[in-house]
């Protein structure tokens, strides 16, 4: 059986059509245009689905549904996408729009869940029951499959692991509270704390490698610097790895999966991240002499979003 | 069909009889004499469980199985005890030492997480799918359900929400980190805030409550006069509903259940406390227009722990 994924995002829309097991057999891609009526957009997203299913050879009688992930909520007793940030949209009845354009079931869910799905059908969790995927990008998001299924909780907003509290009274977070998980485990921490670092040690090769200018700042140069052994870099580094450390910490203690799955931009840093994420965590978990969840990185990289989302299908 | 439920303290062994509905057909307890060997312990928890039998007039051949909930954790893939604090049990063949004076079943689970699954069964989470049971006590212990049973995570050390990281780097914490959940939510943290209260401030009605002397504080005393005006004691009581309503946030935004339940010592400041905690929890959650989850007070009291450990046997 053929399912069709769509990625859905701020700036860019991917789709494929995709089989049982999450092997990707064609990929096509659209500009979103969010600026235009969601109506608009909703017919690109129909149209790169026939696209993707011609160049697939598969007629759309032989696809069983189209599934999407969106960078937002989605209410599955309404249809209706409540809010999506980075597509400014708000309260947008999806699937009745999309079933308007293409004769299939529509199944949709948020972009890091599926990508957490993914991994767990065809990557780096395949194969177990829980996981919990981690995306490190801009902010962070999360992805929890439980019993073998995508999990977004009984209101369909759970999963937000970026807004668990890991420092009460913290760093303001865009969400309104203090101390929320992504204000320490993003890209956007990274960068945060390294501009600190030159600040207080215009010495350290981070600057240089910014051309002098902490306005060129990212995670990829303060990781790259700490790799090379830079003493202020280490230090942003190694406070990086101690928060996410405690966030995972959090989700061990809650949520016992069998893995943990690292993944987004900042973990493109590999296994100099994995390696030292481990060795935090170690310590920090309740009952040393038991089990629990291995850390591991995503293996599916940008594809994962548009596998999942097609997975969803399957469900 | 009925069950046998025990509910085993390091103090006191409770037990009875329970129908598929969680009614409790008879009752009994027995003292733990933790400092005996396990297998005396053992002995006479069978013999209670012979017992509240023969006071329901059910036969054993009637009774479909033994649950036991223990205040530690339990490998369900070799039937032992691995851990269990309060009892000094280490690496314990519960469930062979138990048939071998029983010929029944025998489940074991956390006594929180058992305790959660009797409100959802027969108490105030009751027809729901997924629920977390907090008890706020001298720690705090967590009881979590999903798709309506039980969930302990992969490895049998989930549900410790009591350490979830809540303030990186604050309170130490018994469990050798520091800032977890548990040092800012339990009736222990409410008694050392109130000492600190009624250090900076000897006029707070907190100290002649506790006759001058504030090793005698307790939850109760700061609650009681928290209600009734003292300034000092609103001062602990707000700031333990802020913790309090942050780690119930986290726990919306991570696995958003359809409600959570607050059990425990604590909690029988009743609807006090749980206005209080409804309206603080409020303005943190992350999607305000969605519906999150209901917050209540549990229902069972006493008998959830037993309740809760009969109804593994339905499973």
């Amino acid at each position: 059986m053929r399912y069709i994924g769509v990625d859905l995002g701020g700036t860019g829309i991917k789709a494929g059509v995709v089989d049982e097991r999450g092997e990707i057999l064609s990929k096509g891609s659209a500009r979103t245009g969010q600026e235009r009526p969601y109506q608009a957009v909703i017919a690109d997203i129909a149209a790169l689905c026939e696209r993707v299913a011609r160049d697939a050879n598969t007629p759309l009688g032989d696809i069983k549904a189209v599934g999407v992930g969106v960078p937002g909520i989605f209410d599955p007793k309404t249809g209706r996408i409540p809010f999506c940030a980075n597509l400014g949209w708000h309260d947008v009845p999806f699937v009745s729009e999309m079933q308007k354009r293409l004769p299939l079931p529509v199944f949709v869910g948020n972009d890091a869940t599926v990508a957490g799905y993914a991994e767990s059908i065809a990557g780096v969790s395949a194969g177990t029951a829980s996981s919990v995927f981690i995306t490190l990008g801009t902010g962070v998001g999360g992805g929890i499959v439980v019993g073998g299924k995508p999990y977004s909780g009984a209101h369909g907003v759970g999963s937000e692991i970026g807004h668990m509290i890991l420092s009460m009274g913290g760093e303001p977070c865009n969400c309104g509270n203090r101390g929320c998980f992504e204000r320490y485990a993003s890209a956007t921490a990274v960068i945060r704390e390294a501009r600190k670092a030159v600040a207080a040690h215009p010495e350290s090769m981070m600057l240089a490698r910014c051309g002098g200018d902490p306005a060129r700042m990212n995670a990829k140069i303060a990781f790259d610097c700490a790799k090379e052994g830079d003493a202020a870099a280490l230090e942003v580094f190694n406070g990086y790895v101690s928060a996410l450390a405690h966030g995972i910490v959090s989700i061990i203690n809650l949520f016992d999966p069998e893995v943990i799955v690292l993944g987004g931009g900042v973990s493109m840093a590999g296994a100099f991240l994995l390696d030292a994420v481990r060795e935090a965590v170690k310590p920090l978990v309740l009952f040393k002499d038991m089990g629990c969840a291995r850390i591991e990185l995503a293996r599916l990289g940008a594809d994962a979003g548009l596998i999942g989302a097609a997975l969803l299908g399957k469900e």
